[in-house]
């Protein structure tokens, strides 16, 4: 069985070899003509100053960060300065995923474009290559950084130590691997929010002026700031992207595993395999999505794209399913397991796979429901469309109301999957879920990736005066894109809901309680104050976009007014400024949004204990995933309830088209939906998985710490404590007693 | 001890009869020219027809519920079929509450406009004896009906039965009771939720129209909605208004006392003492309220009529704390006092008075974050104007940002309120902290309720055609009556959270459980599902209000097309048809959300039990605090920016005034508010106590009726119930005593 371990990096590696064969390839495409390449330039050079700019500033914290974890590591016992070392590598790791993403992506785009103007099918081939790339990119780091570094840890502290798999040794190994995870979600963090400012500033900023006051298209290349748009593009829908996956990837894995120690089969403990099941799912995930990938091409201009990438992705995900049955029977132990849990059920190893089953029906509801909220056609995005027609306000109005009744059927869904899969195989059936869920990042991340590439193809297009027909043929990508991008982020919310969800058991078993009682007060004060954060989280992140966006304003109609010849073709505006513009506001932009996360649970941890801090996580949690669906589908909606007017739409037997007072409403709602659905929503999935992961690192610490914090008020507590009023009786019955038996 | 009881009624009397001679007095004064008077007339039938088609819709609403109480009754021992009877007459005192403030609202708003004709203080006096009529209306009501019914039952139940006060049978007594808190809760949603859309749909219909298209002013005799708009100030901001606080009023009361009858001194049960206090404090609060009052009056045309308020605020406030420390001193046993909860801390009777300090701390506190956040010249609503000068979406992005943000200062606020309460004096004293901040509700509505009269008075004038400075003291009035109406939202949202933690703990008690642990998979299932409630109860509200806002535009187009003459003054608009828009449509659209908040509690916990249950109250109480903060600060953020405009604002150094772009992006920002803070926002409170309500009514069901449901799972859950369990101990520690004694 430990055999199993030494396979999975190679299933990373493996991955990685086919991204290296595929980027090869992407890279051999033509790039078009002198203008295209010019462009093309522009957009990767900004790119990369951006990344730049950002690691200098992650660069430090990570050190400081690092030093921190070192020191903390000697503290106790059940901790290591190692887990440095592991977070130094998991930040490096997401960065470097982040950065192979945005990599492919800015060369991908412009060959996109080129392969557009041979026809539809060659296009989709180059951009979801691109795509392709990032996916085994983030999916095969993430196996190969984890299933190594478990290896080494493995060796270290249980091996070597002689210890048990399933004892305190192990918990040791896997709070030591967690500090890769810390490492990939911080950086995940600052990568979606710091991308997110930017690329809604430009895009806000850039609208505002080009489209609105100097009435030229959108892409257009007169617009000083519509290379800091298609930079935007790829820093945020794919950097940022990449990075974010590579998180949670990374975090569901380890909630799973941490949870796979504390399995107890019938007449010993469950061994190494409830911990390595994890890790060989997602490498099985790895290579059925390589293999899913192969079936995502069209051979006719009229397929449908759409059914194009369904069909590879739900080749993937059987593919994953059925081997996950066979794994899961020969790894796993016969007979009834259990967690050593107090609350724990009983369940068997078929009982496992049910969790997997219920994460898949869980992730493929909530994209469901989520197209059903944001598809063009539907009632809510209709019922935008018709309240468009009495002016903003109550477009605004409309939208909100449909992104908070979008969140009834994702929590229902939500409520019962965690149900399900906790009855299915415990804690760790909610984990394993999860990790159901996310085995097939790699082709979920291809799908992702592949809209924003052919997002770009398009600009380009539109900048270096394509034919319309190329440009038409991106479009038709692009909108694939879209609703691929709407789903993903359901399918996201979900995921990081039951992974914060194990973490949050994970933590609740390293950090030594054994309840999170909301009915005492201070626990109760801890979930009202997590429950805000989300709240203040969205108002930085949004008001940062307000904020950039108008410094975007204020350049681009400086530039018009300063530099002559701009609209007449006949000077080049000044890309870089607006580049600069929006790099600076998102690094600095992000950092109060990052410290939120990170600091909120040390903070509460050290202060008051333990289960407050527990309190503050389901705080977060429930209140962070509300918020994410809120946002998330109130934009998406609003946003196609804008493009619906593009090609017409009919309100009270009216039609109203593009430049309508209704379209003017509902272009105020769309750009209200930008930071909601691409800044702070998105953002929320990884506010949850961060702060329950914190907490996770710090558990140790103040299992330890607490009592001695929490001292003098804890004595006064205990005075009359339900067990002394208990002994008491007990005494005076014995009392009583004694004293009946003397007469 | 026990004679105070009978003492309450009379304090509740005295209150009614003070009202009976201010209403009296407010008749008496003169109702200006014929023009006003048929223009009040109007106002006033308006009014009445709602109030007529809601009850209509309420009866049979009261009938059926009351006959599922009566026949639930008999089910369990610790209820009984009374508690129906208890229902109807909490019902229908909160009614008749809603009835007195609408009644006196309509006479005294064409009164004050009269008054205003003659001086800025004469104004205030109508208007604020308006309030006062109000104000003691509904507190005399609450502390006569709850005073009585609790002597009723206390003989029936406990006296009778010669139970010990602090038994099984004051349990049922005050289970009994809860009925009336449940009458009053459930009328005063379906007032808050229905006044609420009325009030908005004919604001935003009267606006849309008239302002925007027609280009007439607001209040203008010729918009056929301005009546519509006119009612809506009285049934939303004065019957919605008066249900809804009479609601709180009594639950704060009733939570107290059940967790009061918990409370254990040193070396007996706690006495009557406990349950009494909150009764006696609320019955203080109405003399004391009496007494500020008084205080409430300006000499000089230039005095301020704030100052005037708080002057008389102050006052009732001061001399109900000093009052409150005599009586906690007489009433409550010396020594150490501690609850019958396993996690209760020890305290003494002065901790319950530092326990009504810190009600009274978090009060003020809550309303000062508030009062900040939408005053004008403050920074959040500076912000906004200033993000208005880019258009419509930055408008509504700074407004939900700030929205956002100010949930923060409040949830610390409350966090730390709830934390201290319970240092102070465990459960009883977040209870008590509660009670203390809403002694005072006479006074507070006395101060809430003038604003609308105000308002409606400044209506009369406009329309009437009086002269310009009697509309500008009426708008003197009606501004500072904005900002009181903002404080007291943020007021009554505090002592909303503060009320449901008490009634959630006194849920705990009644239903046998003794954690509410969300650690387990169910119970944090039924947290997620609980959160998400306020968002679609929001949803459905402002939903609601969007589409009879849209039913009222179409029919005042419809009027001034087919009705020529409206716009030269020779036809009189169909005032009616408008009024009936209203009427209906929130009548019909009040259902979906009230049906929500009554249901769900019955389906989750006949369904999952009572942990889960409490896991879903936890997460109402939770989010609907945080979706009540956010909805009303956004909301009256918008509001004042809008406001700024009229006086000019500085953008970028350009002064700005009504008309420019600037506004007409405030303007959005304030329609989109319009429902957040007048109808969902404010209907936030009411759902968190109703759910709360509701629950601890079918405690007892659940309780008994769990076991056999959930089967397995309940026998493992401890049994022994704390009463038990502390019954025994007292009795042990007599007989110790007497054994040690014979010897």
């Amino acid at each position: 069985m430990e055999q199993i371990i030494y396979v999975v990096p190679f299933l990373g590696i493996l991955g990685l070899i086919v991204m290296a064969v595929k980027s090869a390839w992407v890279n051999k495409q033509p790039t078009g003509d002198e203008k295209m390449v010019e462009l093309a330039g522009y957009i990767a050079r900004g790119a990369m100053a951006f990344l730049k700019a950002e690691w200098k500033v992650l660069f430090y914290f990570v050190v400081i960060a690092a030093i921190i974890l070192a020191w903390s590591g000697t503290l106790v016992e059940n901790s290591s300065p190692v887990i440095a070392a592991s977070f130094v590598l998991g930040a490096f790791l997401s960065a470097f995923a982040g950065y192979i993403g945005m990599n492919i992506a800015t060369k991908a785009n412009v060959r996109t474009t080129q392969a557009a103007k041979s026809g539809l099918a060659r296009a989709l081939k180059v951009s979801f290559s691109g795509g392709t790339v990032m996916g085994l990119g983030v999916a095969g780091l993430a196996v190969l950084g984890m299933g190594s570094l478990f290896i080494v840890f493995y060796h270290i502290y249980v091996v070597s130590a002689g210890g048990d798999v399933n004892g305190l040794d192990m918990e040791r190994a896997l709070e030591v691997l967690a500090g890769f995870s810390l490492g990939a979600e911080s950086i995940a963090l600052f990568a979606r929010v710091g991308g997110g400012i930017y690329t809604k500033a430009a895009d806000v900023g850039a609208d505002l002026v080009g489209k609105v006051e100097a009435g030229i298209p959108e892409d257009d290349v007169r617009n000083p700031a519509t290379i800091a748009d298609n930079v935007g593009d790829n820093v945020g829908d794919v950097a940022g992207m990449g990075a974010d996956l590579f998180g949670s990837y990374v975090a569901t894995i380890l909630a799973s595993m941490v949870l796979g120690r504390e399995i107890v089969s019938d007449d010993q403990m469950g061994g190494i395999a409830p911990i390595l099941l994890p890790l060989v799912i997602a490498g099985l995930g790895v290579v059925f999505s390589i293999i899913g990938t192969l079936f995502v091409k069209i051979s006719k201009e009229t397929d449908s794209v759409q059914a194009a990438l369904n069909k590879g992705n739900w080749i993937s995900i059987l593919l994953t399913v059925a081997a996950s049955y066979f794994v899961i029977d020969f790894m796993l132990p016969e007979g009834d397991l259990v967690m050593i849990r107090d609350n724990s059920p009983v369940f068997t190893k078929m009982g496992v796979f049910g969790a997997v089953l219920i994460g898949l029906v869980v992730g493929a509801l909530m994209s469901i429901i989520t197209e059903y909220y944001t598809a063009m056609g539907k009632r809510p995005v209709n019922s935008i469309i018709k309240q468009s027609s009495t002016g903003h306000a109550t477009n605004i109005i409309g939208g909100l109301s449909i992104g908070m009744e979008s969140t009834v059927l994702p929590i229902l869904v939500l409520a019962a999957g965690i149900y399900g899969s906790f009855l299915s195989a415990g804690l760790y059936g909610v984990a394993i879920a999860a990790a159901g869920m996310m085995a097939t990042t790699a082709m979920q991340l291809a799908i992702d990736a592949f809209g924003p590439i052919a997002d770009n193809a398009g600009g380009i297009a539109e900048m270096s005066g394509c034919d319309k027909e190329v440009r038409e043929r991106t479009d038709i990508l692009d909108a694939v894109g879209n609703t691929t991008a709407a789903t993903g982020k359901g399918f996201a919310i979900a995921s990081a809901a039951l992974t914060a969800l194990a973490l949050f058991a994970a933590y609740v078993g390293i950090a030594g309680i054994d309840s999170i009682d909301i009915y005492k007060a201070d626990v109760l004060a801890g979930l009202f104050v997590g429950a805000m954060i989300p709240f203040i989280f969205s108002s930085l992140a949004i008001a940062a976009v307000g904020r950039a966006a108008m410094d975007m304003v204020n350049e681009v109609r400086r530039q018009f007014k300063e530099i002559p010849g701009i609209m007449e073709y006949k000077a080049t505006p000044e890309y870089d400024k607006c580049v600069h513009i929006s790099t600076s506001a998102s690094i600095r932009e992000m950092i109060a949004p990052g410290a939120l996360a990170l600091l909120v649970p040390i903070i509460v941890g050290f202060a008051f204990g333990p289960e407050v801090l527990g309190g503050v996580l389901a705080g977060v949690t429930v209140s962070g995933v509300l918020m994410g669906i809120f946002q998330n589908n109130a934009g998406g909606a609003w946003d196609n309830a804008k493009k619906s007017f593009e090609k017409g739409v009919e309100i009270d037997g009216k039609m109203e088209y593009k430049g309508s007072e209704a379209h003017k409403a509902s272009v105020t709602g769309d750009t209200v939906g930008d930071p909601f659905k691409d800044t702070s929503g998105p953002s929320m999935n990884i506010l949850i998985k961060l702060t329950s992961i914190v907490s996770l690192i710090i558990a140790p610490h103040i299992a330890e710490v607490a009592p001695n914090e929490m001292g003098e008020k804890n004595d006064d507590r205990k005075e009359i404590k339900m067990e002394s009023v208990q002994e008491e009786l007990v005494l005076l019955r014995q009392e009583v007693k004694a004293q009946e038996a003397e007469k």
